[in-house]
């Protein structure tokens, strides 16, 4: 049974960015930005309150140190640094479940780290260098070198799906600083298929074959609450959708 | 029987301070800066390594958000932003106990904070607050707000004396941006009268009462490792001295 | 006659603030962010092309350090430590007007600092001794310490009025955290008002001395830019308004 | 005849890094940081008055945005962007000489910054975006892409060679986390030898050409002020040293 998951409490200060309150409702789980690359201490307290009154899972959602660039700048970090990095953001995030009598439930790293981590092995190493300390699966996305390396390592490894995002034909994702608006259905009708058929197919033409134990959607793509409603009811249609918390 | 404590890992980035090797062996808890007016993800896990090498109990020494004026800059926070802001860093500091299979020993706030908390009851609530996360021994200063305040809200309060600050006439601390060298002897004779008589002479000439569970031990203080084994072996003749861990 | 000067580029990295584009026809001067409360390097320079591209003079927006907070943190900082901040980000701004071909009009701290020089002399100091590295106009309130410490320090002070603020029986603005909206016609009564008559009516009923050499709008203030363009309307008719530069 | 130059000002709050005081009289150019890898505003205004009194001109020591790692992590950064980083940091250092009647007399790259510069054409190129608003001369080493480019674009070169440093096969420079201690006599050798045949012989036994219009010594190498001391001596003996300021 399929997940939904969604980029959470990814606002700063004065800033805001995507609509929490709206997609909240509509997804199973949570990836709850930790400071680095967006949020700060009082919108993570915010968000896991937010995840909390919706019976949403709230996992880590951690990022290279890049708060102006929005952690899409890929950098040069070694694996030890990276891990004690990571620690650092999903302990702190750890303090706000713990506060409202949650608990941890997966980590994903955010943007560059996350590609970074689907192509090198030793980034791959670091990510579970930290999920060690804390014993949660892995959002990834399969025949990666993250999937290798987080599996190998002995780590509960969830296959992920991009509702709202197109794939190039290597299979890798195609991330755009802007999310570009979808067509709801179209995205729902390529959810479904990822899910029966574990097959997408890319840009290219071609079909690669995806994961999708769990299915994200950007907070920030435009329409992303009906997005949402529309995926929930169509994967509910044919049966794959996991019930709510 | 008293205990020996020093502020740790207050390096940034390729910048150190103090002389936390030296000192680490000499005290029975380590205050560990959480990243807001220094450390950072590396230097907080090197810390708390080195604090388990040497058996020394670890809390967390949190901040303002201060990182270029080392938290000694006084602002306006209200209660909810700054629980939120303790949080976070007592959190990312557990990450690395967690990590290292230790557990969070008590929570010492820093510098400004650590003085607006034995002024103004909110900041004091505010530190409470983020304790109830936590539920470890707050330090502070006796006939103080923070005193108060914690006691009230049911907190366990260590009281702390400073071997190496002077006390102004009505009790407060003496801050100043570099702390002064210290005579190690004679700082160790203010410390015995603190443990024995609960009092300190001022700069002001007068006696005030002075509560002295733990006695702080800045790692920036000139000859701080000479101060330090110096206390120990004073305070160890007198056999009020708390075995090390 | 009166210039129209609204706070611009208080984006920050991925995230956005007020309509900048829509507003920056419709006034006189932009007051620009430096990094300290909002903006950054590339919203800086596109700010500035804008606001090149409009004809509109650009000044300086310096803060106390809090982007997190967006410089509305009240904190305690020395006069010399604050004047090397606020020529810090200065110096920035007019790296991208030089850039640009263009010169730095004035300067207007933002926030915290603004409403601390109206009523510190230190701090109002501290911004002339910035000032005095530049040689520009100071925008400020009429009947202040920092009306009465720019003009004895011999700056060109340009009197500022609100549009879209309320003032409390005192005179002192009332800030909010977010700006709520206005009504654009009485807004526009209100400024034509303080231009004739030098009086606005505050919330407590009775009537302070304004000064309106320039009038503020906040592009984050709900319906900014029909703010703007009606008072461009208003005052216009009134022949009281500035031409277009 | 050859300068001796220095990265000055690395210091970051209350932070120290290498002794700018004993260095300052030995050399002739201080390339000062500006915030982004070491230095604030308050250890900006200090160095550039340190300058301005030893009559040492003062340079940018421009950096990526990475004061945790020391601008050491090379990071993917757009053309564009990486201009506005640098124009941003070189006007706030152009602040403080404004502020002490000093011109800008060079620009500097830092750390990752400067082997990319030598490495990649696009990364070169942004620095004279930069470059050109403000109309200095760049430094860097001969036979690399930085040198190409800024000649290319019509800026005036300076040949830097590194007293305290080795030089790899290629002649690219081994940049180490720590400076090792390096032998003064020797070092003076290596560099009489850079400027009189323009040669040095690499870790790996072969000559590289070298230019050697000025010579940069590392604050933080230890003994820095005995080298540069001894520099001094060698290369005025030598007949190849400019004049002081």
């Amino acid at each position: 049974m399929v997940l939904l998951n969604c980029d959470m409490g990814e606002a700063f200060g004065i800033w805001r960015l995507g609509n929490d309150e709206a997609l909240m409702p509509a997804i199973h789980i949570a990836n709850v930005a930790c400071g680095f690359h967006a949020s700060d201490f009082n919108h993570m307290r915010a968000t896991v309150r937010l995840a909390k009154r919706h019976g949403v899972a709230v996992g880590a959602h951690p990022s290279l140190p890049d708060l102006q660039g929005f952690g899409r700048r890929e950098m040069k970090i070694g694996r030890e640094e990276l891990a004690n990095c990571l620690i650092y953001q999903i302990g702190a995030l750890k303090g706000f479940l713990d506060a409202e009598g949650m608990v941890l439930n997966h980590i994903k790293p955010h943007g560059s780290l996350y590609g970074m981590a689907s192509r090198m092995p030793d980034i791959a190493a670091a990510v579970c260098d930290a999920a060690d300390v804390f014993k949660v699966p892995l959002l990834g996305m399969i025949n990666t070198e993250h999937q290798r390396v987080y599996t190998a390592r002995g780590h509960r490894f969830m296959a992920e799906f991009y509702a709202d995002l197109d794939y190039a034909g290597d299979g890798s994702l195609i991330i755009t600083r802007e999310h570009p608006p979808v067509d709801a259905e179209a995205a729902a009708a390529k959810c479904l298929r990822a899910v029966r058929e574990g097959l997408v197919q890319t840009l290219a033409g071609n079909d690669v074959a995806v994961g999708a134990e769990t299915i994200c959607i950007h907070s920030d793509t435009p329409g992303a609450d009906t997005l949402a409603r529309v995926l929930q009811e169509r994967l509910a249609q044919a049966g794959v959708l996991a019930a709510a918390q």
